[in-house]
C-alpha cells in the first residue's frame, strides 16, 4: 500500500497541470501506459513536473552514455538503494531496451562484486593510493 | 589509517600465495603498479585469491558488458555505498579506459537521478505495476 | 512474515514486564491500539522496556524540536534505510500530528534533493571547504 | 582529493553558463562565498544548471515547510547516506538558519533513535498494521 | 515476483552445470531442499558456481570463527543491506544452526545500538583518536 | 573536523552530568582514556547519559553472545553504514578483546560475501520461500 494516493485517469485529467505531464510522458514514450510512479507524484504538481523534466533530460535526451547503459546503472544505483519499485521499473526499461538475459546476468555479477569490495575496503579503511589522483 | 597492514613488496615476495597473486596482477594489467587494496588482501591469502580470481572473471574476461561499462556500473555502486576508497579506484579505472569527463558528468546525472527517485519511490512505497512482470 | 513471534494482548498480560510497557503504550498514546512493532520487541522484555523508554524520551518528551518536526525526520532517516515498516508508521503518525498532504510532498522533495546531491557529491569526493568548520 | 576539476572563479567567469550560476548563487545567498560543491559541478554546465534550479525551487523558495527544517532533514538524509560533504555543508547552514546547540543535539537523539529502530524493524520483518493505511 | 526466472528441477536438470551445482548443494547440506536464491541464479551457470563455491569456502568450511557466529554476522549485514530475502534465509540459517530466542534478541539489540551510534557519529563527523591506530 | 566541540577533561569536570558519565566509563572499562565519540555527546548531557547507559546494557552486562562476537557484529554494522569512526573504534576494540589477525580476516570475508548476495538477491527480487517461515 502506498503512503499517499495515486492518481486515476479521471483525476489526472482534471488538474491540468497533471493532464499536461501525462501527456507529455504519453507522447514521449509513445504509450498509453502511465506507471505508478508519476501517478503519486501527481499529488504535487510542482515536484512531478520538475521530476519528469530532470528524467527527460537525463534519461531520455542524447549524450555520451547510450540509453541502455543508463539503465543499467539506474538498476545498480535502485539495488544499492534498496529500492523495490525501481528496481522493477528499470530492469523492465532495460529489457525493452534490449538488455538480453546475459547481459542482466553479468550486470548482477558486477554489482555483486563492486558490493563485496566496497564492504572490504571500507572495514579496512584502506587509504586512497595517489596514483588515483586525477586532477 | 588501515585496520590493517598494507603488505610491501618484500614482504609479499616472502609469502609464495600472496606473491603469486601479486605477480598475477602486474602480468594482467601490464603495469608494475599494485594499490593499497591487494596489499591489504595480502594478510589473508585466500581472501587475496578469491577475490582477484573473481575480479578477473567479473571484470577482465570478455563478455557482453563492455568494459567501460563495466567500470560505470562499478563506479554507481560504490558511490552509493559511499567507498571513497573504490570511488577513487573505479573513477581512475573508468578514465584509463576512455571516460571522457562528458561521460562522467552523465554518469552523475544518472546516479544523482536515480537516487533521487529511489528516495521518493520508497517515501511513497509505491505498488509495483503489474506491467514490470517479466517472468 | 515476521522472523519472530508477535505477542497478542492475552500473551502480554501473561508477562508482567511486557504487560507494564504495553500498558504506558496505551497511557501515554491515549490510545488501545499497540502496533507490531512493540508486539514483536515483546519476545525480549529488556530490548522492550530501554527502547520505550528511548523513544519516550526522545520523541515525546519535549524539547526544542517540535513534534511533527521530529517526525519528518523520522521519516526521511527511516527512508534511507528503506525501511518499509518505519516509513508506514511515521508516515502514519506524521499525519496524525497534523502534516498536510503539501508539507509531506515537500518533505519528499527535500528527501529526494538530498539524496540526489549526496551521491553526486560523494561520486565527486569533494573536499569539504575550511569556512564549514564550526568548531 | 576530488574526481574532477574545481573550478576557480576565473576559470567560471571564462565558460558564460557557469558564470551565470555562479552569479545567481552570490545573488540569491547575498554572500560572495561559492562552496566546492558547486565548483565540481562546474565541469557539466547542464548538470549545474539544473541542480541549482532544483535546489532554488526546493529550498529556497517558500512553502509550507520552514528553511530550518528543510535543513534538518537534509542533515538526517545526509547522515545515512554517509556524505561527509553534505553533514558539514548542511550542519553549517542548519547554524547560519538558526539551529541551536540543542537543536542540533535533539536532531541527533532522532537520528539515531530512528536508525535504532529501523535496523531492529528491518530484522524481524515486522509485518505493516493495517491501521497504518492512509490512502 | 522476481526479475529473472526461477529454476524448476527439471529446467536445472536439463542444464548440466546447473545440475552439478544443485547436486553440489543438496549433498553438502544434506537436504534435497533448494532455495530460491539458487534457483534465480541458475540464469548464469557461471555467476552461479562462483557464488556457490564462494559460499561453500567463506560460511561452510572451518575456519577461526564458528558457523553460528557467522550467520549472526550475515543477519547484521543483511539487515542494513535491507535485503529481505537475505534476512530471512539467514535468520532461518541461524536457528537452524542453534540460535536461541535470547541471542536472537541480543543480536537485534547489538545490530540496532550499532546503527545508532553509527549515525550519531557520522552526524559528528568524529575525528578517529590516534589511540585505535593498530598498524 | 568535527560538527560540534569535544569536551577537553576540565570542561567535562565543570559538568556534573558529564563528569559523572565520564567517572563511570573509566570505572567500567578500567582505563583513563575517554575517546573523542563520548567527548562529542557531552554536548548533549541527557543523549550522553542514554547513549552511555545503553551500551553498557548491550555490550557489557553479560548475556547469551560473548563479547567478542557482539564486537564482531557491531564492526559488520559499522562497515554496512560507512562509519569511518565506528569501524575504527570497534576494531580496536575487537582487537582488545581477543580477535586474531585470522578471525579479522574471516570476518572481512563473511562481511563481503554477504554484501555481494544481498546485491544480487535484491536485484533479483527473489521470493522468499516458505520454508524459511519460522512463527
Amino acid at each position: 500500500m502506498p503512503t499517499a494516493h495515486l492518481y486515476t485517469d479521471a483525476e489526472a485529467a482534471a488538474h491540468p497541470r497533471v493532464a499536461a505531464v501525462f501527456a507529455d510522458i504519453r507522447a514521449t514514450r509513445n504509450s498509453d501506459f502511465i506507471n505508478n510512479f508519476w501517478r503519486a507524484l501527481a499529488n504535487q504538481p510542482a515536484l512531478l513536473e520538475r521530476t519528469w523534466a530532470s528524467l527527460k533530460e537525463v534519461m531520455v535526451a542524447p549524450g555520451t552514455l547510450d540509453p541502455l547503459t543508463k539503465e543499467l546503472i539506474y538498476i545498480a544505483v535502485s539495488t544499492i538503494n534498496a529500492c523495490t519499485y525501481c528496481i522493477h521499473s528499470h530492469t523492465a526499461a532495460a529489457r525493452a531496451k534490449g538488455m538480453s538475459d546475459d547481459q542482466h546476468a553479468e550486470l548482477l555479477a558486477v554489482i555483486g562484486m563492486a558490493s563485496e569490495t566496497n564492504a572490504i575496503a571500507n572495514a579496512l579503511q584502506i587509504p586512497v593510493d595517489p596514483e588515483f589522483q586525477v586532477t
